[in-house]
């Protein structure tokens, strides 16, 4: 097996074979997609690095990697320094490292199934002196010698009973979005688009029930699947029906070049930059646009809302329970981030409609629970000291919706300082003025994040995150096309929508304050005038904030009855379920304040 | 003189002379601004339309005006039926009634002058099959007899205990954006921008203090103002200094031509497309780019900010006189809304500093002012009924600033009813939402938009309106480029910007409700962590809010706070100006909830 050493330098001899300076190496599959299976972690093979975001940029002499801010520590750890430079992303772009190490009219190749055009674009334009050379095979690939296959496994039906529609009835839904657009067809890159068109789910990555493949969709609803042949059965492929083929991944290319002549849209912004290139090679018509599903997909309908609420029934029984687990061995200084972890996925795990993790925990205390993106690990796991600030950020994949919640505790036994118990209190009235906001159709997820930090920006503070993502229905926890962000495009909420809803507050070095629910986006009960329509959030998760972090003072009135509204509708779902200490455990913590 | 039918005809008879089947007229002059000279109102003459806004086509046998929904009733009354179509502007826009209404191929005129490049370029996309050609002279130019020939107001020099900068320091500043950004010279079509530049004002339109010209601004620093000579006396020319050159308008065309082979900037948004047609044709290199005046003129410097100051606390003594008028006055059924607005007018007058409305008046009882942009005409002047809702939006232009405010009052003499104080007191949440926020650097003006609504969307209400705009230095009342909107750009907001802060709410047929003051953004006095820098708004303008129409039950302790103390500091800087039963008045309409 090679050293890192000898994988550079072996990238490096293929080189001149292929005609290029040096070569592009991103955190990517050929989805683009946040989880990818073993053997796209190419950038991880050749450098070390498992973050979940990273590019590294190898060439003859000299090599760099470009990591965002969560990974500046982390790359300094799993990186040889003397191979590969250090740099922070945005702060040293690889545009203006390239500009400086690599001299006018060089060849910079790329993989084109791993960058999207938009991306692309920008970094041609950044560097306009440079020719970026897209390879018909990734180098890596060659020399990577015991590069794990494609994951294989096995396609399931997801049943009526959870996906609400049929997949025929969405592919005419879609069909006719094309058709309006005059489109002839679209190519779907994105898995949970595909696995949500057609009922399916799959387990090729972890933490998202996902059959990976490709999809071409015609604007008269027929559908041509490409997607490996072994991992679809007889039954699913009876469920795929006569309208939609099916094609092993490598008959992909000619299918493109089949729609010569054709209006074919592709998603410039998420889908890889080869898809537009082999199209507009065979003559067809690359129309820049939207994956037409995501929209769609990101409403859900009344039987996938159904499902997301069971779901987080179900978790919160889980939640309530560790809560409890937490306020007695929080404590104690014997549980570590792993352990306690560890706990909540246990408990979680006893429902039979379990799945998996929807994410990899984060399990953070004290000083570790102000790194937004914390993983713990062995080297970095730390104990639960008494007296301090605990943030656990985790969800669950059940059969029928996904889960996604955060809270922080105090795990005593002594008192909070008042400063802590100030901050909380403003993370808190922030969640509350997002939770109890209503607003026309039409407004967006940029025009409201204000509102989860305006409590925080009385007092001159903030934090660097948006305040929420759309979560699927049993797909990625994370989900476009809306979210609620300043930076998101101004995309209207829609009634369906699922999404987190998670201000913080983060104090580096001593302790990171996060609290979050997911909500469905619902029309508004009161109707006032009836001139235009409202909307409002319906709070879908269930468990108690920790009422030794509230300053109850900072509440209003009306903050006050939201919370003990919450709290009291947490007791009535989830208490019946409980007995004993746990049972008396949750009935104070939800009394009203 | 023609008749309107007269003028239609007389127009047709150009179009085979100049090689033309249509022809647009914008309501617009060749600056694009708001308020145009008297020989730029082609629209009005040709139709009879006196809007501010709207768009006639002339084709050989078919004519159609168009214009927004607040003037759907006032061009029936204006324009000849028989002899154009009525079109909704956006409901029916001019490219669908083209499409319809003229053969593939056929040659629409335009004159360059009077469209900027994105709106022309917009509506070719939008109708391809057609030609846009445009013309070196307008065609009502030709056929117009009695033309006003273009205003040439002496110009005066802005004295620098008002511009609070020089010339010659605004000049290197504006030069350094060009030169930062690698172009080689700006043309600066805007007369705000012109006159902000260059310290000087003039007297070419109504409501601003513009002299008209335009301007092409060097990466050196040095400038060419286009303005007719004769409007400059030696004083002015002196003030301009060696590096500014004079030129006749009638130079501007070759002084273009000249700029061949450098890149230039324009604004593709707010200048005439001839600029860039005239560039492109003479060899020069167009970059497509923001005005580089609008920002840094929109960021007022100390000296402007305390003139603002200034210009308020004189409107703050008529306002509050005219209040104290209205309440004596209002409620007897013997003013009118042009009266009332004369009256305020009157009280302005008083002072030395003023110089001219900054807007016409918008004096609207009872359902008039549910008409968000109402202007009151002899035909539509309504008496000021006892016990009904009153609206009125107005605003000065004093030598040291620019005013805008709305006040609504019940007129009493009876209390209003519930439902009426319960909208007022939701607009006025909705003011001290946006009054009292705080916010880190970064924010723009769409993100805080909604804290205006949310007292309303809570009830099912809204208003057709941004919510804030903003405001120059003695110079034009609306001014970018940033606003309180959630259709704007999202461009952050800075320390020194004037913005209008006025919510409002509209019940169509029966009243309406606005409460505008003007805030300028600063570097907020609580800056806790000190990591980044936050801003919040200083509300300048001081009149009493209709406490009449608050229902004090709705506000939160501290909103309640917030309006007692800016009634105090109402009558703090106002009451001591004031004797006898004003000032009586005004004590109680300040003391206190």
């Amino acid at each position: 097996m090679l050293t890192f050493s000898g994988r550079l330098a072996a990238l490096r001899t293929v080189f001149p074979e292929v005609g290029i300076d040096g070569f592009l190496v991103p955190r990517s599959d050929e989805h683009l997609g946040e989880y990818v299976p073993a053997g796209a972690e190419r950038l991880a093979w050749l450098t070390g690095f498992t973050g979940s975001a990273g590019l590294a940029i190898a060439l003859a002499e000299r090599a760099a990697i470009f990591v965002d801010g969560r990974y500046v520590l982390q790359v300094r750890q799993e990186v040889d320094g003397t191979l590969w430079d250090y740099r922070h992303v945005t702060d040293e772009p690889p545009a203006d490292w390239l500009k400086e190490a690599v001299p006018a009219g060089a060849r910079i190749g790329y993989d084109p199934l791993l960058i999207a055009e938009e991306t692309l674009d920008r970094l041609i334009r950044a560097v306009p002196a440079l020719t970026f050379v897209p390879l018909p095979e990734n180098p890596i690939d060659r020399i990577w010698q015991d590069q794990p296959p494609p994951p294989k496994a096995a396609v399931s039906i997801y049943p009526a009973a959870f996906a609400g529609r049929s997949a025929e009835e969405k592919r005419a839904e879609i069909a006719g979005i094309l058709k309006a657009a005059g489109e002839d067809a679209a190519v779907i890159t994105d898995p949970p688009a595909i696995n949500w068109l057609l009922n399916i789910r799959g387990a090729d990555v972890p933490f998202a029930p996902l059959a990976l493949g490709f999809l071409i969709l015609r604007a008269d609803a027929t559908a041509t699947l490409f997607m490996a042949p072994e991992k679809i059965s007889d039954e699913v492929r009876l469920h795929l029906g006569n309208t939609v083929s099916l094609e092993p991944r490598a008959a992909l290319g000619t299918a493109l070049d089949a729609l010569k002549g054709l209006r074919v849209r592709v998603d410039s912004q998420a889908s890889p930059v080869w898809f537009a290139q082999r199209l507009r090679a065979a003559g067809a018509e690359v129309i820049a646009g939207p994956d037409p599903i995501a929209l769609p997909k990101a409403c859900k309908n009344p039987v996938e809302q159904d499902g997301a609420r069971r779901a987080h029934g179900r978790d919160a029984i889980a939640l309530c329970r560790y809560l409890h687990w937490l306020s007695e061995n929080g404590k104690t200084g014997t549980q570590t981030e792993i352990s306690a972890a560890a706990a909540l996925l246990a408990f979680r795990a006893e429902a039979p409609e379990f799945r998996e993790e929807s994410f990899p925990a984060i399990s953070g205390a004290g000083e570790n629970g102000a790194i937004i993106h914390y993983r713990v690990s062995p080297e970095s796991n730390r104990r639960l000291a008494p007296n301090e600030v605990y943030l656990v950020d985790s969800g669950a994949q059940y059969e029928d919706g996904t889960t996604d919640v955060t809270r922080t505790i105090w795990t005593g036994p002594d008192r909070p300082p008042a400063a802590l118990k100030d901050r909380f209190t403003r993370v808190l009235k922030g969640h509350i003025g997002i939770a109890t906001l209503r607003f026309p159709q039409g407004v967006a997820g940029a025009h409201l994040d204000a509102f989860a930090r305006a409590p925080l920006w009385q007092a001159g503070l903030d934090y660097d995150h948006g305040t929420g993502h759309g979560v699927g229905a049993y797909l990625s926890v994370h989900e476009g096309p809306v979210s609620l962000s300043r930076a998101a495009r101004p995309i209207p909420l829609k009634s369906g929508m699922i999404l987190s809803n998670e201000p913080g507050y983060y104090l580096p070095g001593a302790y990171g304050i996060r609290l979050e629910n997911l909500l469905i986006v619902q029309p508004a009960a009161a109707q006032a005038d009836g001139v235009k329509p409202f909307l409002e959030f319906e709070t879908i998760t269930w468990a108690p904030f920790d009422r030794a972090l509230i300053e109850t003072a900072l509440l209003t009135p009306a903050e006050r009855q939201w919370l003990d509204g919450y709290h009291a509708e947490v007791w009535r779902r989830v208490g019946p379920q409980l007995t004993g200490a746990v049972a008396t455990w949750l009935a104070s913590a939800c009394a009203p304040l």
